[in-house]
């Protein structure tokens, strides 16, 4: 973590009130589950990319309150002894995960949380917060990785992202979902992801004339070079690097960057004119309100692009800046300690939560993803799977297998997390085990989903027991 | 700052590249100017509210290179005299801004930046991360508070907020803007934001009946109790609110809130029914994927709602989540100390900057603000106005007030920062002063910007310079 505070206040007033309530009411240690999931599809696409758990892990085991957390809860009217019971704060959760970089889709679980109500509660917020983000910005870097494939993209968003930690936690999940870099230096020191860098137009306007700013950034930076050649004119800042290249000693001119105008044009004139020089292995790196569409437009229309700096869409998702992940009960103790289980109606079809201790079953048939089946482990693992969006669909489960692991056991880490650098391989993995056409970006394939058997039947006859 | 590590990193890494460059090259203590401004109308509005001053103050007041940034710095391969320079960093700089929640128009400076060339151009990445978003999202509050107005909006977005600190500068944005109070706890205890809360679904879920659920719930918050009351049947659950607030003694129902379905229908449905039962002081407050358009719609078809719990769509911009700022040079000195005027062209005109020292000088009428005129300090004060739209419309200025106030004095803070409440007060008495067609959400008019003439006559000089 990077804060110099606790964040035990990141979250929503309205979970210390519910707490305070719990604790008042004398329910507070009953054992709860809460599933977090999204319920619509990012980007109208056909998956998402689990990204935020490493985060979510730290922020848990940082988890405990202050005194000058206490102290400004006790100016909002909580009592002292309440107050006090939030200070024994200790983490006693178990809690299951989808790995960072897992193919997840809408309704399952993407984290599970089960023990104590208060404490399973009050990470609502929190988890909400941590988990939607990464996940959101992982799946549009998929996307956009895959529009520029077989080309490297770089993360370079930190100016237009949504302050600080929009800018960091959007390098990391950007690297999980595919980026080979970032122009983020701090993203780069905290997660150890390779940071590159060019120059600004600044640096061209700060020198008399563009061809003595080139020759300038050329002596500073003899290899890998990387020359801005739009501040005047794309062409003629071309023309210029060339000049520059061709004077001096020892030095490659690596790759001339494109910030604006028509870029599939200007980029097949540059192509032209670097390769009639003799610089055929000078690359075009191309920026300017890239997202996955307008690469693949790019592409098609035979731009000579082939490293892409994207920005702003890539870490602010753009056309969807958030996901809609929701943290919901699922199941309760009642004061026996049996599970009860719980389901939330609603006019909206889409917001009835599932009940149950939910794990989500995939099955794999060597090369592809085939199916996912949501199970309660409260009711047992069975093999017959009901069709999420047409429950006349059955049918039988082969070979699946749990996607949530255990992370946290009895509120002590039991997970040994990945790299960051293996989190990137595994989502890797995970979209090469996609269908190609779940992976469309108009109008994809919906992946099978489901519920077991007798969860559904479970969830049906809530329904049918609430809407009485 | 909440961070405990130094923000120096929080920048590109280009700007690190430059810096070495103007150091390499000698000229790194040579003066420039910088301007932070956006170039798109937020929203397709007609205006933008000024924010994020006090946290890039407090950014520039903390900025120093850590010995692990410096370590870090070594690995990217910069040379140990360099970074030894970097340690030195003493901030020297000049800096004038707008007060936040000033109103600003594109191509507006909202902060300047004069002095040694390394120390301004370090600045461009933060200064963009820092004040793009909270500008982003104080108009955003602006826009949606006017559509509830008179009602109070509270923000409540940080569950789908672009990450920690996506959240918590959303929340002071948000206020700013005019929002009356946050959900976010940790918003509250840093910004001193008023902070509300009622309950979740699961509160009700937790128990056996959702009566139980109220019960409970109204006797651990006797005054200023809200009841979520979709979680089964938003109609059957207004009713069992009124029930529990029949039987208990010394209990006041203060609201109930809705959370999905038809908001308009059923708010005046559940304010029949609270009516007739004799909760006329009870109000009905509602959330739900809002913005400013679904309030004027649910307001313009009657809905009873008078508290608006406002989340994504606040905090993240949704339909526009970054502001389109750009840090331009304008100036530099050479090496006499000589001022230059600097402008990048662009084949996207939009992209053309302004040369020279800008303020910013704005006609008030005692009323309404009538125009803006952005004037060069080294072409001095004038009072003609061009058009920045139309060149062939040229006005005189009368008793125009500088815009920009001083920051910082060679890098000494020389500002009295206002509170967050001053700061609101502020920016409610900016909104006032703008033209009601300039408010518009809907094709709003065009506000007067220009250059004053010797600058418009200065810029296309060098333009014409340029191109040949």
């Amino acid at each position: 973590m990077i804060y110099n505070q606790s964040l035990s206040l990141l979250t929503d007033m309205y979970q210390l009130t519910m707490v305070y309530g719990y604790w008042k009411s004398g329910v507070a240690n009953r054992h709860a589950v809460f599933h977090l999931n999204f319920r619509r599809w990012p980007f109208k696409g056909g998956y998402a990319l689990a990204a935020g758990l490493q985060t979510a892990i730290e922020f848990l085991q940082n988890f405990s309150y202050s005194a000058s957390d206490l102290e400004y809860l006790s100016t909002l009217g909580f009592e002292p002894k309440f107050l006090d019971f939030l200070s024994k704060f200790e983490f006693v959760c178990d809690v299951d995960a989808m790995p960072e970089g897992t193919a997840v889709f809408p309704y399952e679980p993407m984290i599970r949380v089960k023990g104590p109500i208060w404490q399973a509660q009050l990470l609502e917020s929190p988890m909400l917060n941590l988990l939607n983000f990464q996940t959101l910005i992982a799946t549009k870097a998929a996307r956009i990785c895959q529009a520029a494939h077989p080309d490297p993209v770089i993360e370079f968003g930190m100016r237009r992202a949504q302050g600080i930690d929009g800018a960091i936690s959007a390098t990391r999940a950007a690297f999980i979902g595919g980026c080979e870099s970032t122009s983020d230096v701090i993203g780069g020191k905290l997660f150890k992801i390779p940071v590159r860098g060019t120059h600004a137009h600044s640096w061209v306007m700060a020198f008399d004339d563009e061809f003595s700013s080139f020759e300038a950034f050329a002596k500073i930076m003899p290899k890998g070079c990387v020359m801005l050649i739009d501040t005047y004119n794309s062409i003629e800042g071309a023309k210029r690097a060339i000049r520059v290249a061709k004077k001096l000693k020892d030095f490659e001119l690596a790759g001339v960057r494109l910030d604006s105008g028509d870029l599939a044009a200007l980029s097949i004139e540059v192509r032209k004119i670097l390769d009639a020089e003799g610089f055929q292995g000078t690359k075009i790196m191309a920026s300017n309100e890239l997202d996955e569409y307008l690469i693949r437009d790019l592409k098609a229309q035979g731009a000579k692009i082939t490293v892409w700096g994207v920005g702003t869409h890539l870490v602010t998702g753009q056309e969807q800046p958030a996901l809609d992940g929701v943290y919901k009960l699922s199941a309760v103790q009642n004061a026996k300690g049996e599970w009860q289980h719980r389901l939330k109606l609603s006019e909206q079809t889409a917001k009835v939560t599932n009940p149950g201790i939910l794990q989500v079953r995939r099955e794999f048939d060597g090369k592809k993803y085939c199916r996912d089946v949501m199970v309660d482990e409260l009711l047992g693992v069975g093999d017959t799977g009901v069709n999420y969006f047409d429950p006349s669909e059955v049918v039988q489960i082969k070979d699946a297998k749990d996607v949530l692991v255990p992370i946290f056991r009895g509120g002590k880490l039991v997970y040994e997390a990945p790299t960051l650098f293996e989190i990137q391989a595994y989502a890797k993995q995970e979209l090469s085990r996609l269908p190609a056409s779940v992976k469309r970006f108009v109008n994809p394939q919906t992946y099978w989903i489901g519920l077991e058997k007798r969860l559904y039947e479970k969830k049906l006859e809530l329904i049918q027991k609430l809407k009485k």
